[in-house]
């Protein structure tokens, strides 16, 4: 609407962004099509097209083989041009995936951790598990165009971990530089919660909703926002955080499944709620008294956020929630009680997986924001065919 | 960018509002500097204008006196085409203002009501507030594009309040029936302390921010949401609600004021919190005794806010407001105990007319997403001198 007379370059600059934008969400596309969805005259997108090809940008396909007569040529984005990795750094577990510029899935891998172990080897499982995702798709750290990052904790803008209860030597921590010494190419990094929540708007429980919160439910608690389609990050990156209230009652509330005497003396702390959720789920009055008690602190917090921000879906993640038929009933029950309207409350369907595949959205999004952003973005990274 | 080949009577609606765009935003402008920002060639900008002015929403301007050889003809908005009216309904008030369409206010009446004044009477005090609106700014009904109401509650999208803690008779009327019938123009209705929050965003204590919590203090407790720069309604329209909560502590927290020793026996309900507030100023121990346990309660729900959205600005506004020096001293240190990122604690500028104020700002953006929207949004009023 308001370019300047001019501004040529600019205007096939967009051209160019604007015929990438519709290859990358409708194509394969012919030419004809490609020039009715971008605006521009048949020659116009023919010479667009051909320099993207000769960028590395888009490639021709084969044409449909039963068409008849001459076929159209066809193009497409070229999503193999680079890849992305996500990254889940948790207590417990690290774990990283690889995808192509579109986000689909190419490896998955996991390395077990402790709360406690040392930051160079929390940082050693990071490489090892990008490294495994590398080897088993075939690709090196030359071929990633970006690395995000999921971890717990508030986190400033430049990644310095400005406090993280789940990870206790994180505080203070710089992992941004060192994540940036150990990748070749762009890192990114978010809130553990917030890359959560993303991943089941786009491929979980909350798919085709713009107000969600998403509720982690674990040993720690945790929360990420959705408000208005987009992850609510807050003016300082510090949202979420609700469980730092003692009023909301969740920092001890998983004690009520930890110290349930269903639990068989000598059970590591971190299966203790597994058998006292398995023995609600069989019946057993004295497990559901406790899950009860529970829930009834859980739901403060959770009651805080739904009567705030009055969100559509309520998703229940983390690991509680393989326990979703025990805990949503009641909290369902909890909820009504105080909350104007009530949202729809939903199990995670991507379980331990949710951070890692949030981190992998992350990077195809900050990919969309270099290709469409108002003001072009920074820079992107030459396809790999032209690197080479 | 995305304009498909035959659509031309939509290309030309979109030059005319593109025109409107800036003639709103930067005018008065010349022809020349008008092409400039639509990127239209010269003669298509006259066009577009003459059309413009034939319709009544631009005119021309007299050039600048002091122009040396022949000057140029500059272009404007009709602002005064049409008139934009705010009204906030309140329990202890009814308010009106009455703006152009750039929101210039041109009058602003009240009317003394009491919670419990009959549904009529009522909304004659709105009628009454609007009709002196009119008469003060020589206008009368037909002139008006927009009459933006707020209003205590939770309201349905049609205007049906579904809760309202502080007018008992609210509940389950269809204000947005009454009103749509006693006003010949678009009526608009939103929950009052979203629109205070929007009147502090825009021209009180909160300009420049894009996160915003704005904390309604006074006999009822409240909290409208601005994030990433626009009113967070949520899903339902039922956001802000957290005075339900019991743990949040809001409900009875006005009783420590309304309670404490120094108030006069016999003062009305209404004055007690001021003469505690005012003792608490000259620094009667008792007095700031009831202010500590009052900001002790006001703290936990604000501190959930906090946590929760990580806002860069929390306003303090509504009748508590007016003793911000006294209350916002104790209430930072209260949530600085807590609060993993402290956000910048300001008192209201705007007072009792942040409502009304908010209203105005309300009709103003509708107007703005009718002329801006990216499907045109729905149709506009004909200008007041097309119609005539």
């Amino acid at each position: 609407m308001a370019l300047r007379g001019g501004d040529l370059s600019r205007l096939r600059q967009l051209n160019s962004l604007s015929a990438i934008r519709e290859l990358r969400r409708e194509g394969p596309l012919p030419l004809s099509a490609l020039a009715d969805r971008t605006g521009l005259s048949r020659p116009s997108t023919k010479e667009v097209v051909d320099e993207l090809v000769g960028l590395g940008w888009v490639e021709e396909v084969p044409p449909s083989p039963g068409t008849m007569g001459r076929p159209a040529r066809r193009y497409r984005f070229r999503a193999d041009n680079g890849f992305l990795v996500g990254v889940d750094i948790g207590a417990h577990n690290v774990r990283a995936a690889l995808s192509d510029l579109d986000g689909r899935l190419l490896a998955e891998t996991r390395q077990p951790v402790e709360p406690g172990t040392p930051v160079d080897e929390r940082l050693a499982a990071i490489e090892a598990a990008v490294e495994g995702c590398l080897a088993m798709s075939g690709k090196t750290a030359a071929d990633l165009w970006t690395v995000a990052v999921g971890t717990t904790g508030v986190l400033s803008p430049d990644g310095v971990i400005r406090y993280s209860a789940g990870i206790p030597d994180w505080r203070g921590f710089d992992l941004g530089e060192r994540l940036r010494a150990m990748f070749p190419c762009e890192v990114l990094l978010e809130n553990d919660s917030r890359l959560a929540a993303l991943a089941e708007l786009r491929r979980g429980a909350a798919r085709g909703s713009r107000e969600v919160v998403f509720l982690h439910v674990a040993r720690r608690m945790g929360a990420g926002l959705i408000i208005d389609g987009k992850i609510h990050r807050g003016f300082g990156a510090a949202s979420g955080e609700i469980a730092m209230l003692p009023e909301a009652r969740w920092f001890d509330a998983p004690e009520h499944l930890n110290s349930c005497p269903v639990v068989p003396e000598g059970t590591p702390a971190e299966d203790a709620a597994g058998f006292t959720l398995a023995a609600a789920r069989a019946g057993d009055p004295v497990a559901l008294e406790a899950v009860r008690r529970y829930v009834e602190d859980l739901a403060v917090g959770t009651a805080a956020m739904v009567l705030l921000l009055d969100p559509e879906v309520l998703v229940l993640g983390g690991g509680f929630s393989r326990s979703a038929d025990v805990l949503l009933p009641p909290l369902r029950d909890r909820l009504a009680r105080v909350c104007v309207r009530m949202p729809e409350l939903r199990a995670s369907t991507l379980g331990g997986e949710c951070v890692v595949l949030g981190a992998i959205e992350y990077a195809v999004d900050h990919l969309d924001r270099q290709l469409f952003a108002p003001d072009g973005g920074p820079e992107l990274p030459a396809p790999l065919t032209a690197a080479r």
